[in-house]
């Protein structure tokens, strides 16, 4: 998706070799005309699945699916918590998730009630890195019974292995710009040529 | 709004006198139709307001603002966020929320890149109770030197006192659907007959 590679590249800041940074338009401030082209493109891709249901993550991945569930036809959108509510009373379905980036294995539910046996489940989130968050709520769809149609990630850190151990694990995966590399501060994308920084 | 209304009713779990669970459509699972009405109700309410940028908080106020900003011409979003990222590294504005349903003191922060001098904010959440989240955010935009708009929240606790203090303060307050008070595991709402639970 050419025009959200522009905006990595234009917007983006690297830390280091593994970290990209868009706070300007993804993950703190939103740019919502850039958030229904991902919406649109996202279902352009998975318009010929069967979804019932579209799962994602707070916080950064409620936009995205939001917006992509709009433009399926206003699919049911359910997002995965990080935190237990203390208004939770009824049982949920938990997995871990570690973060390589903070060095934590933190758990992520979703209340029984949200997921049904025999659905079909989108996971959409914001980025796709070594995979924990997705193989995290990909379990929590099936430990309720459900099937995962596919992952969508907005940005893909290809070199992080998370989409080729999805791919690995039998699910079809969509990235919308997927990063080969960061090196010296520039990002190069899988399939395009380096792009100026 | 009726519709929104109509929903608290039927799907709202009562916890005491205090507390409504909306997880089944705005909380936990999002009804992504309901929710683009919710956009189209909050545009309709400030479409003759000056507005530059739409602030909220998250988890829960991300769509609902995402959807309004939508709505009112794709204006940017941004989101409070409940903890610092290790990837923030430049300085933010920041203010403390207290959460009377929790007892505790949190701080919510903003990059001090998303919010600008002389800009016009409109606050927008998904609940309005006690006030706390939206004082915390209205600080937050005038540290910056912007003018808060208004705060438009989809549910109100009118017995909790929050709207009344914002409007002691000089903000517009806009609630699409404001209950009066929460008895016997039934919900009065502020302009209307107690509807059947």
């Amino acid at each position: 998706m050419q025009i959200l590679k522009d905006r990595i590249v234009s917007e983006g800041a690297c830390v280091g070799t593994e970290i990209v940074k868009v706070d300007s338009f993804l993950n703190h401030r939103i740019d919502v005309s850039l958030l229904g082209d991902i919406g649109m493109e996202f279902a352009r891709r998975f318009q010929g699945e069967k979804i019932d249901k579209i799962l994602t993550i707070e916080s950064s991945g409620i936009a995205v699916a939001c917006m992509t569930a709009d433009h399926l036809g206003n699919l049911p959108v359910v997002f995965a918590k990080k935190t237990v509510p203390n208004t939770m009373t009824s049982g949920y379905y938990k997995s871990e998730v570690r973060s390589f980036t903070k060095g934590t294995v933190s758990e992520v539910i979703v209340s029984e009630k949200y997921l049904e046996s025999g659905e079909n489940v989108l996971i959409i989130d914001d980025f796709l890195a070594h995979g924990e968050a997705a193989c995290g709520l990909a379990s929590l769809v099936e430990q309720a019974g459900g099937s995962v149609v596919a992952v969508g990630a907005v940005i893909g850190k290809f070199f992080q292995g998370g989409e080729e151990k999805l791919r690995q694990q039998g699910y079809r995966v969509e990235v919308l710009a997927n990063i080969k590399k960061i090196d010296d501060g520039k990002i190069f994308f899988c399939d395009a040529d380096a792009l100026p920084k």
